[in-house]
């Protein structure tokens, strides 16, 4: 149980909120693949804190270093590391944080895991400033994946009862995703986001936060990826899905609506569209049996209200092993799912140039 | 991507719906633990199809042969295999979906991925029938949870519309969880169960099926367990729950529900129980930061309706590649949801034993 | 720590030499690979005991049942699984080694890692019969593998201090390696096999053992399988070759000979062979850099002479914390070297089928 | 087959000769572990070139930079991240090797590989110089295993045809532990240091390499780690030393000695020492049946002669495809030997501190 993850690619991610740096290694990627730095940058700043009010307003330049695995722009096969330094840590903000652990945070069971030596400055490795890595491995792979025809777009679908506009799953033209993918608060209706940045105004007005759903798709996945039991799509999203800080449900197609259906209602008729199979519906959101059916994937990640919050509330000195308030300190996101969208699409990336290369078994190259 | 799972305990599944048996190979057990066979066996019946009129009528023994791993009774150390006969096949039912695929089932992309050499009698690989082994696997390893404290049960939270009463997140009693790991058809309401039974009745009567939801709990799970990032328990959870056929989502304590609530009322405070530290409220379903807070852990998986229903369905004709209409043959459940109780607890003691002797680090014995 | 071993191809195997049955699960092979039954049948008698006097008089059918994963003759892509039963067992032979561990086997360990609760009978999970599932994956694997135009063969290189005539890493012709896999003594020089017949013979007649040397040949491998640090192809073979019960050494081409040597006498000189490159000298074993030449893969390992002897040896009586004496009863090889050549085999042919669908990333299909 | 290895304590490692920076993450180091930096640095310097003339005349101080996983000098159990600048490069001396690789080296291998987008300066990512942080991350193992009783050492064992004294296996003082792991160049026997010394000159003024052996010993090892078949405590180390650059061969206790003994002459017969069952002798280098016995660990690995040499050889333009002549340019080690001793014990490291929170199975905390 670590913060590496894959097979084919591998991922380390390290680093801690106030520490010197945060980054990763990317093992495995193709040798010969050039990387547009622009475009990693981009997907960078989507994420990175400071741009707006929904936002936390820790600013970070959040420009990753490449120490290794690109030659003259193009990867070279070898391990791709990527450092980013932090630069604006206020780690007074946190001392009391060891003794008396907010709710809602890694802080209590950190402290038992880790015996009390674990960095808790900005939440250390918990903190979600430890997503900035995965996006920046998500640009990476991204690119990589687009040049095989693979895209991949996400939206705010909700912010507490204010919801977007969901894909349509049989349907997901190339230009939806990409203006999606390259906006900081992408949603599909212009109208939902004055809702949804209202609402997260409400929260952060009130010093408190709000949850929401990230709604993810990808397009140009070639049928037959993945495999049954273990080895299935499902289990390989949801996996670092659930990685990412405050993902708390993870669904695909009709997901948890499915529950309600009857086979009927729920099963994807097949029709030939010219020479290609595809289904009328796609209420598998692109997965059945644990393989892509060559349909758009489509899946919800929900996120929590990010713990943090300026309101008093209840907790334990456990030092003092007595009941105490607290009041949390520090600068917070009223609502993360804005910034989580980048977060999303950068582990269906990594899920996705892991499972490109599965073919079913060791000899068949 | 493959149908082995685990590190410190691993899990490696195998056969095929209508070949001569299916198993699984359970390695890093414990050496020196009693099991308790009429246990086992009682398990595997909870799942056995053929128990009444909610399920496929088809009959299994479903009785595993243990070939290792086990000396008088009590476990060696050595891997654990144990196969399970399939003696109840009728495979002429199946001929015509090789080339025609059933909607909402593996048939197609599972034909793309094994490019037609797979075994499509009754599923193959792909067949509910394979959660046969990972309910075995899970009866050994609450057996031996059981003895460290840890309590499993899970009870059918909804099936279509109609509802079960859901857990108290923060107190679930030892008697509750014994009593539903025990029976066919578990429910925390005894009316609920008549209404569910009533709505399973309706899809069979209409030749359709109907989705629903699997709620599990687990008490006794000492805190610090689990990981942040890709190591976290959610994770871990997810990986093989998405492993079990028709699971469609997965949620963990206020899951979706929490992306509606804001930061003060998802929070779960902490107070001092005598000298534990517990929280008021349990929307973390006992894990945060990936890691174990000591609490009940809940978490919820979809289902989708069982895809093969008697109603003619639109599909595809992939030998004549033409557009063609299917009546699914065969005995198949109206609703997968009661038998998937039991499969999504053992499932639940898989990961846990794999996450019992998890320690921060190598040298710490 | 497993039993299970591989990344696309996994093995897991099971089984202990007295207990019911043995066997191995492979998950991840290619589908459609047809498998010849005889070819698999003749690798195991290859391996089965009570053919000649160099070996055990202990005889096994050794026909492995497959469970799964093979549908007329084919694989399907789904695991397979192969079940051997144990059927000429003499327990009694073992009884009192729970409390006096044999010198040089497993039982002193193996007591303290399961705390007395391991299978003792015939060395349990310890036993050389658990190289029958290697050899039953192996003979599978190398099918797969001989119709891409990869072959493999092995030598009885030594047996004490007699020895055979070595490969000639350069040049290795297939119809040498075909022969050589198909024999139950193979060597490269008939006069060699009397010589180390007759030294297996002296230690039989004295009640005691001998070690000895495999030499194994790959050729057909492609140029560029493999990686640098721990993805190499010598981590890889050697993690397999040292699950082999008694093994203690492996080295590839020129190995440790190559610590005499100086750079101008162990480089291997590059030269244009028609259009490809080839080199002069194999010292290098057909590896640099963890990756594969394109020259045959030529390694060695060393076993030490079976530890079970009938002369009486010093020991311990681990109940009475005693010093005392023991004699070995049971059945056993006065040299397994001849019987290791099939298991050296079955180890390549697992590391080549693991390794021939790697290519430096995710993406490159 | 990548960079990354390890299950409970995983190390990803980075980085190109020339390349801005090389490094290391290590995940799933144990909390709280207050860490020695002088000590670190002694392990670096060992390693480190440009020490005097029997390694390269390249200069690099190799001080690593910690970025992650240490607060206020302790471990937090969070990924430690260390990174080594590359200051004294000299690329232009490589640019030829693109089209003409170097006899003996990874050119040829790696160009096929990574299809020519390898870095090839210096090596790059098959550098020697990739174990720098190898070492540094045995310089953090061995100080957690060392407060756990746990010491390593190792010496150079041969180079050419010089030998040094052997480890006596059963006996192997913590002074001569501690003495041979903080010198530059490790020998038992003061009088063999000037003869290998010579035979190391004698290499460097004929433009010329020398390959060598070198001998590792580790005491305090708990008796019952590791396992049967592919678990076991060889394969674990193998894996890791055959991912250092150059080595050809391992063995472990009597290794291919093992191979012309007999079994009464390679059992090492038990005894009571007081309390404690020791061996009176220790052919099996402290392993049986994959599991420690509580005897010292004892392993050779060999390494071949540097590759790069001053001296002519024949080689090939892949690009003009024809025969060629190369003159290797550039500052080479005449013998990697006395360098690799540090490597070979942080290998040793590695797989200890991996191995040492085993225990048989999932739930024994």
């Amino acid at each position: 149980m670590s913060s590496t993850w894959g097979d084919r690619v591998k991922i380390s991610v390290f680093g801690e909120s106030h520490g010197k740096a945060i980054g990763a290694v990317l093992d495995g990627l193709p040798a010969g693949e050039p990387l547009d730095f622009d475009e990693i940058a981009l997907q960078m700043s989507r994420r990175a804190p400071g741009r707006d009010r929904s936002g936390t307003p820790r600013k970070e330049s959040d420009l990753p270093q490449i120490l290794s695995g690109v030659l003259n722009g193009t990867t070279t096969g070898a391990p791709l590391c990527a450092v980013i330094e932090n630069t604006n840590t206020r780690s007074g903000d946190y001392e009391n944080l060891r003794s008396v652990p907010r709710p809602g945070h890694a802080d209590y069971p950190a402290a038992l895991r880790y015996r009390g030596f674990q960095d808790v400055r900005g939440g250390g490795h918990f903190s979600g400033r430890l997503t900035a890595p995965l996006v920046f491995a998500g640009a990476v792979c991204r690119q990589i994946l687009a040049r095989r025809g693979v895209l991949i777009g996400a939206h705010v679908a909700s912010v507490g009862a204010e919801k977007d506009i969901p894909f349509d799953p049989v349907c997901i033209p190339d230009e939806q995703l990409r203006r999606l993918s390259c906006v900081c608060f992408p949603v599909n209706s212009p109208e939902a986001e004055s809702r949804i940045r209202a609402a997260i105004e409400r929260a952060r007005l009130t010093q408190n936060s709000v949850g929401g759903v990230v709604e993810c798709a990808v397009t140009g996945v070639p049928a037959g990826l993945g495999g049954p039991l273990f080895g299935g799509m499902e289990s390989a999203f949801s996996a670092v899905l659930f990685g990412i800080p405050a993902c708390k449900g993870v669904e695909f197609g009709a997901g948890f609506g499915a529950a309600e259906l009857t086979g009927a209602e729920n099963n994807d008729a097949y029709y030939y569209d010219g020479g290609a199979v595809r289904t009328k519906t796609n209420r598998a959101g692109g997965i059945l049996g644990g393989i892509t059916t060559g349909m758009p994937i489509v899946f919800r990640a929900a996120f929590k209200p990010t713990p943090s919050i300026g309101l008093e509330q209840d907790s334990v000195d456990l030092n003092a092993k007595t009941n105490t308030r607290l009041r949390v300190q520090g600068r917070h996101d009223p609502c993360v799912v804005p910034r989580a969208v980048p977060v999303v699409e950068a582990a269906a990336a990594l899920v996705l140039i892991n499972a490109m290369n599965e073919t079913n078994g060791g000899a068949e190259k």
